[in-house]
């Protein structure tokens, strides 16, 4: 069972000038200084409740410390400000707490742990929090994904390599494709917060020496009463924090992916697809654009993600039994990086729920060439008989004379004296006909619909 | 089973400069040129086999060109250099493939495939190879760290945090801690190995329509020649190289962690460790000094890691069907990524191979401040007759008289009026006695090994 | 002359829980959402006034709008949140602006700019503010740097390569060239601040087509009032942003450097330097800590600088004439590496201020070797006359047997055949002085000095 | 004047399997390991001549070691091996040089340097070297485009925010602005050769003590015969390697935006530009493709810099004297920024060399919306009369209208009630005119060619 460390019923604090477009949606809240703040009190309490389960404590004092324990009475800046003296602010929060206590429960305030317990372990409740919402945002992307999926089955598209056109494909494999980047990324995610969060307490050094021969013991219910994964003292052993960054700079590259592709897919020239909607991308100004805001801003959100795993990566290096520095370098990055993948989430969502697919257009440009998006089919027909250097010169000379004479591929193709012994119209017709080019395409969909619905 | 992909037998490339220490131990030539080359090749004739194995291709197609499929036969230089028109080294090595094979095969060589199929399924393969290094070494460092802690599970040394002494710990505490790091980036490591590495094979735009209806089934037979996880074509999903990318990442910073710790115990005023052995960490000008190399080169190895990461994860908003750019600038921070972790590995089993551990020193630093290590351990004690507060205020006034008078604050404390009515001299010499503050680490030793060994 | 962008007279907005550790001094209110705020506000007035100064707008209308733009009038959170339709809120500003002045004057509010000229300017004015705080608090470090040295221009110390003891220098000698990095880093922020900070205006494409034909007059006249460079339009020309992030993130370096000697110099086995003063860096439970905790928040403050740098430079892809995404994800890392950079400089500063130097402990730990330090020195001498390999080798069987008979090298070279006859007992004497031996440091702080001072 | 450190001379070594992509042009060679192993050797050979210059050495000494000093003679494989031993190359290059030399000059051998300032040396070197090479071809590029703006100074073309078509520009203004880019980048690497590449020269701790009295006039001769700027010991002041870092991470910048626009451009729909030549970019398999390859492999080239820039100034904390691993750490990514940038810029002026631009496609593009590119100006021609607000409501409607019944824009204009009062047709057929459209953008380019031509 978790405990009530939700930030929502706590005093509003105001989101800043960008955090509506750069800390978009849940994960902003799930990230506050009040969410942080609260989850170091629930640590504190739960501390309190594990010493009096293993006897090292009363009840009574576990009773009064958890009921104290409530952000709204506490002064984050106050907090903030008294940090500097030790440079980290669970030292005056636990001042803070000793006050607002009974004096003779005092004596079970952070009792046995120090100041790194406490913020680790608020950290994992964060990191929680915040990807409930983040793998929620996800689902709910990829679930729309899957229904455009579905319904774009087999709607032929142009598939494009190096920004050109290659060969055609379906939107309904491209809406798979990104749904089984997020599915993935969504997994990794889960798979973290499952196993991988873990309550830290150890004392001073680590070595749970303050709770006599009980630390183990009082470590485990800890864990237990926060609901997180019991275990040994890890503060100067950062894999958790580091799995956690990798799972979420992978999760912000699946959603750029999707992002990036939308956006040029609403390219003026392009236009086949948009983010409708009220009000959102217009331009007062330029009343004709339809700019696909949501997907901007997920691309926006997501982009400083790499560099902000590479920043808690680079803080692994804990000295000795604990770092100078590089502890308390983490705490920025590890709450921007989730609100940069909370942000991306949320506004892929929204993107996706918006978004506006518009399958004339694109069977409209995979014609663009008039043909020659077909010509491997082609070649390919043509190999058995011909070989396939052969077919591919032959296929080649087509095109470029297709080109050079602003005629059709078909039509170079019908009269090409190497062809038509070959092919005959039929068969011609049916490679480069846009609904046969996908059959395998559609094919492929249903299979990687099921990869994702399998898991 | 796994094709015979080892680069070993091929024809020696120089390693250059900066290499041996840069890209130390076995990794260099898993993730040599002749490598992917070679890796590339595996990938053309697995290809042949699972047409051939479909009825795509005849039988003795397979056999010619995975015949052909050697990079010795292959001038590394020359793909190289002919990447250039096209962007990619697959292209002129299919054409160079081409001309090593018979005239009827040629039709089955790199049929309904594309040049980022071969390039990605052999970068897999380059993975996988280095990996099965990596993880070797860093299994060789677990084993040794776990030799260590317990031989030296209850021998006490200074606890330190923000590099001062803080409170007691013993070193077998510390080389298990080492070991949980280590063997925790060696699961991620594993079950990436193991899970996630996956054959890519597509065609143009990853449709697999050159394959007819037999594309899903062409696929899975082509990975499983190659010992790789099948899979729906992931070509511009890269959520598979991110988690290769985020796993490397955290055993770097692993590695990292313990490199720094050794360096800094090695230290001349410090001296708790040191690499014994011949020649190396010699310095011919300064015959006095012992430079723990292989540590400071593991951590010189290492710290390139995390920015390799960030490049990896920026790259994965690969545009449509193939990216302009994106793909193209995975491959060198791939390899070096796998090199940095990797050389790091070795320099790190390497150096606890040398590690020459000084118990006695150990011992004589914890007494450096003379007993003000244990004064968080007296406070405890003083707490139930005193209270928190009280107790702490009488135990900071005894270590400032202490330092003030160069005086051990065993001395302080026998004669302090307060604490001689809690504490008889017996119960005193316990609390300020190394090996028995210790007791709660040397415990939580065989804890942290059990979860070691039970992974 | 300046515009009164100066934050400080606005509204109180409270600090965040990490923020006095990790966006210390006075960088925070520079960088803060209401001076962000100012900023933009700051831009739409010099915009108004520029177009009055050519006569596109009437000064009436200028002297109105100019009044308007106060921060204390605008509600940050309201602006935030009307800034997801757009994608950024300077829509929504101009829109309130527009709300707060005459009708008659609307008309010149925001008139022929685009949102991203007045973030982009506003931008550049956030920096202005924050390089003069921070290049204040860089001079006032160098200047006790600069004393330091002069102070101890002669005090021997161990020089310390590969943290092992090398060869003696000076404490001057190691202080100023603390000075000389911070110095050099200083020199390219103000470089940066004076000569590539300039103010942006272009309108929707950059064309300056909405100011007829006095766009390039415009601009200049805005660029004037701002105290920036004039500059033709640059909003997706981003040098200047790559400049001043590449000169933050040599100033983290040299920030980082400095204080990573003064914690290792602190550590409780070196104990050369720490950080004295009341109450910072204590520990209530470990009262004989003395935690640099400046020098350590100096660590932690500009660890995610070179991330943040990287950032801002990935971001410098602006795709055509805005870009879909880049754009806005500069905003955060762009205020993340000034608070970064400022923090560690003020951090700084105040560990500089409060630093203690003991050059007797520096003496004392030279002499931990036994004279082992200056074997380099005695087989330079011993090199005219026995050569240079033969000097070493005579040295270094010295050095082993001081070493196995725990004696001073003194002692062993004064009974040593091959020395006595080129060295006698007063030359030797000269050669193991410490002060002897840093005669060449000390003549080096004075060139250092000059260089610094000449800057 | 320079030595002669041009590696061309020197023994072939061959190019790796993606180094003619990713490694493109001069500056592979540049930083070869043969390259570095030359100006490893320049080092040790202008050091021997600036001992002779102030007499602390003979002159026949620094002729018989100059002569000695040729990469050719040595094997570098065989140097790497050998490094491993005490974790830098120098090492053993110097008991293989003291080989090479006759025994009476051995003595002045590397005298009184260490492996660091032969190694920094080298560095410095490589760069100059690298960066004559990189703003070579970043001039071609420049004036490229500089000839580029003067011949479309005024054709019309889509100005695109966000992807989506805005505001008319022209082709002209486009290249100019991408020149500026390119030009500032320039200039800034330009000051980093020119200023700050310096020599070091510092013995084991910095000290300059093996020159007795000289060592500050060797260090100087030393600089001036490698053709470096003079510089006190800078081994752990490493603000010059952050400096040439950020203005490499800005170059790469500013190739990336180029090479953006350009595959963007280049897009089947898009189609305003195309890299033409013999060859390039095709595919085969696919003869219609036209991939803009070298645009392709400059983004490529350029993607890993900006993370190459964080590690280098993540590397910044050189500990003490010489750093444990942070200085090591350097090598790679110092040589990798270096080909990243270089070949970035090769790629893009390649690029530029072939670019076929459009003008008619252009134009074509630009009525893709049928006029609504001209809202913003209509608008802005009917504000004095109906004021801002209602012109903008106007002209959004008419804009609407024109969307909806698929007309053009000029035909709703012409019979828009509150329209025709205001403008007519004369001055509505200027207004939507895109040659009257483009006056300021054209105007602006001028001014922009003469910033880039004045520096």
């Amino acid at each position: 069972m978790r405990p009530s460390s939700s930030p929502s019923e706590q005093r509003a604090v105001a989101r800043g000038l960008f955090d509506d477009v750069l800390a978009h949606g849940p994960v902003w809240e799930a990230t506050s200084d009040a969410a942080w703040l609260q989850a170091m009190l629930d640590a504190e309490a739960a501390l309190t409740w594990a010493l009096a389960d293993v006897g090292l404590a009363p009840v009574p004092h576990a009773e009064t410390i958890a009921a104290a324990c409530h952000a709204e009475a506490f002064d984050v800046a106050a907090l903030g400000r008294d940090a500097t003296a030790g440079g980290n602010p669970v030292i005056p929060l636990v001042r803070a707490l000793t006050r607002q206590v009974a004096p003779d429960a005092v004596a079970s305030v952070h009792r046995g742990a120090t100041s790194q317990d406490i913020l680790d372990t608020a950290a994992m409740l964060v990191a929680r929090n915040s990807l409930d919402s983040i793998i929620a945002d996800l689902a709910a992307a990829t679930t729309l994904l899957v229904d455009l999926a579905r319904t774009h089955r087999a709607a032929p598209m142009a598939g494009r390599t190096l920004l050109q056109h290659a060969v055609p494909t379906t939107f309904g494999l491209v809406a798979v494709g990104w749904a089984a980047g997020i599915d993935a990324a969504s997994r990794q995610l889960t798979s973290v917060r499952d196993d991988r969060l873990a309550a830290q307490l150890g004392g001073a050094a680590g070595t749970l020496d303050a709770f006599g021969g009980h630390g183990i013991d009082v470590a485990e219910r800890f864990a237990t009463r926060l609901g997180l994964q019991p275990a040994t003292p890890w503060h100067t052993e950062r894999t958790r924090v580091a799995e956690l960054a990798g799972a979420l700079g992978g999760a912000a590259g699946a959603i750029g992916k999707v992002a990036t592709d939308i956006v040029l897919l609403a390219q003026t020239e392009v236009a086949e697809v948009r983010e409708a909607g009220e009000g959102r991308g217009a331009s007062s100004a330029m009343p004709h654009k339809g700019n696909p805001v949501a997907a901007i801003s997920a691309r926006a959100s997501v982009l400083p993600a790499p560099a902000l795993v590479a920043t808690l990566l680079s803080a692994m290096h804990h000295e000795h039994q604990r770092a100078a520095g590089a502890w308390h370098a983490e705490w920025r990055p590890f709450t921007d990086l989730l609100r940069a993948v909370g942000s991306g989430a949320a506004w892929q969502r929204e993107s996706l729920e918006a978004l506006d697919v518009d399958p004339a257009r694109m069977r409209h440009n995979l014609n663009l060439t008039e043909g020659l998006v077909f010509s491997e089919r082609v070649a390919g027909a043509l190999a058995p008989s011909l070989g396939g250097r052969q077919a591919q010169d032959v296929v080649a000379a087509a095109c470029r004379s297709a080109v050079a004479q602003h005629r059709p591929l078909a039509e170079v193709l019908a009269t090409d004296p190497a062809v038509a012994p070959v092919l005959d119209s039929q068969r011609l017709a049916e490679l480069l006909d846009p609904d046969a080019a996908v059959a395998s395409a559609a094919e492929l969909v249903d299979r990687v619909l099921a990869s994702v619905a399998r898991g």
